[in-house]
């Protein structure tokens, strides 16, 4: 529903709707021009070749030394979504299954179901305070499954997983011989420390992105950090499928990593004030929802609502925003991604808390 | 064996070692400047945002119009390999195969089997002037026969497949209801005439990729022609794996449409006096070959190699080949890959022509 909405906008805007996209986890943001000038730099120097299909050694060294790691244990990749695809795609065999706590994005289900794996999930609910109880984790373990994913902190409830709850889930893991792939995209412009899972025990997979920190989504660039066993095969996989991430587009991300601590600050601040001003200016109405730990989202409930038929009611309103049945049984919920540029944050806002007055 | 040479070589060169680069097919050339500035002016109009996984709608257009298509057959790709890959991974089961005429690029045979398929060779000969028979060919297909792959002009032999060849193919795949996903990126700078499948009868898949014909190699941008109810799965399927190639990429790519007249006149002119000035400079040597009819390669004989020591030592002479059992059952052939600078091609096949004095 996710992908059907945002086809739809991209239709209506090419026929010249205005329409507020608080839809996507796409920042308004320009990616900061240091950066689009290192992508061009690099081009004219000719950094356009076939190149490594592990990534370049520069931005595999300072990406090791940020996380502590060996630079083995590095593979560059076209965005954190294939090197979550790829994991799965070596790890799964057919019948083999997964274990997510829902709500989840999208992809991680379609994935999982595109490779014949079968998808278990485990409800977590805003009376709960989206808690994972990792005994009802626990409890979907059998034979067959080969992963837990974990994302943190998490789209589409914006909520950091409690470090005693994470403590528990890998431990659970860890003896049960289960690997865990925590998605923590979203953890460096997080307003709520996100501790990631390298800083536990276990090995495990880690998955990171320079999309959203960044404002680079369209770049395609991400890392995986894993056990050398499964980078290698991500590699040979790489070869086989994609060959390199451009490598312009790897200096770029090595600029990126050169300025994140004043471009994280920067794009952190901003969006704090938007979750500060959508709680405030949403508190008034019917719907509940928790305060977000971390940009983008807030994902409000409204007892009997039918979130699909109700969003696309709002896109002739003039707000795209993303059905909570997009993150699993939500039907009552339905997320904003406050992603919009600055002016148009209240207004969108506005026609959303119209509708639930 | 491919990569390990490649990936041999990008070490050597960190160490100071001074290596000709005959092993790959990624042109020296600089990607012409008008098309690094088209990208640079995309990024600077905020062409960084997450996108259609179908490609632009604009470059699609202009594909469609040049091949005389739909827009809704053309998908752009990260590159023609990620095409090839998205192709088997929706076309294929396991246990089902696919028939390839070898020698052959490696990708497809990897790609195969990685998802599980079996990969039958038809062997072609240089004694035969690489001729594929077309009974041959029909003899292997079973009905768990997915796919016939034609790679069109051959990636190592440099020939263009015979028309009438190809019809016989067609015809046999019309039959007996096998699609043919015909590798065409090597055609639009073909010294001959490489008619494209789209010209013949039934209804095929093929893949093109700007790498080669715009020194874009790096940059993983190709596109897939084939009927729309693969093209809807393979937007699917870029959904939960790549989402889109970046936007300023794809806006690169119609810069190198609109230049496409002359940029390719003079990339052919030139590949074609390098194969000119190869032929007769390894004419008067032990090896055996044919004229190349396209960029880049040559594809040696001698008979008695062991390809993989000989490429190996060469590699220690300075120079690096790709010994022919990469590409099948041809320890007695070498690649020879015409795209080290102007002013290191002589050089390069001097110490292989001294090498089979």
């Amino acid at each position: 529903m996710l992908y059907e909405i945002n086809e739809k906008v991209i239709r209506l805007e090419k026929e010249g709707k205005k329409i507020i996209k608080f839809n996507l986890g796409d920042p308004d943001q320009q990616t900061p021009m240091e950066i689009v000038e290192a992508a061009f730099e690099a081009m004219k120097k000719g950094k356009t070749k076939y190149a490594s299909a592990a990534g370049e050694k520069e931005l595999r060294e300072v990406l090791a030394e940020i996380h502590g790691v060996d630079v083995d244990n590095i593979v560059v990749t076209h965005g954190s979504k294939w090197a979550i695809f790829a994991a799965m795609y070596l790890l799964f065999e057919k019948g083999d299954n997964v274990i997510i706590p829902s709500p989840h994005w999208t992809a991680y289900d379609l994935a999982a179901k595109s490779l014949g794996a079968n998808v278990k999930l485990v409800k977590t609910r805003f009376e709960s305070n989206w808690e994972v109880e990792a005994g009802n984790l626990e409890a979907l373990i059998d034979d067959k499954t080969k992963l837990i994913i974990l994302n943190n902190p998490n789209n589409p409830t914006s909520k950091v997983i409690n470090e005693k709850v994470v403590e528990k889930i890998v431990d659970v893991a860890n003896e049960r011989g289960v690997k865990i792939l925590s998605d923590e995209v979203y953890a460096d412009i997080s307003f709520v420390k996100a501790k990631s899972l390298l800083e536990y025990n276990g090995e495990h997979i880690i998955v990171k992105s320079f999309s959203k920190t960044f404002a680079m989504t369209g770049w395609r660039i991400g890392y995986i950090i894993a056990d050398k066993t499964l980078t290698d095969k991500i590699i040979r996989l790489n070869q086989i499928t994609l060959t390199n991430v451009p490598v312009f587009i790897q200096e770029a991300a090595l600029k990126a990593l050169e300025l994140r601590h004043e471009i994280i600050q920067t794009i952190r601040e901003n969006y704090q004030k938007r979750a500060n001003l959508a709680c405030k200016m949403l508190s008034n109405t019917k719907l509940k929802f928790t305060k977000p730990d971390a940009p983008f989202y807030l994902f409000p409930k409204l007892n009997g609502l039918g979130s699909e038929k109700f969003c696309f009611d709002l896109l002739d309103k003039g707000v795209a925003v993303t059905p909570g049945t997009s993150f699993g049984d939500y039907r009552e919920h339905f997320r904003i991604s406050l992603t919009a540029p600055d002016d148009e944050i209240e207004p969108g806002l506005k026609i959303i808390a119209e509708a639930f007055k």
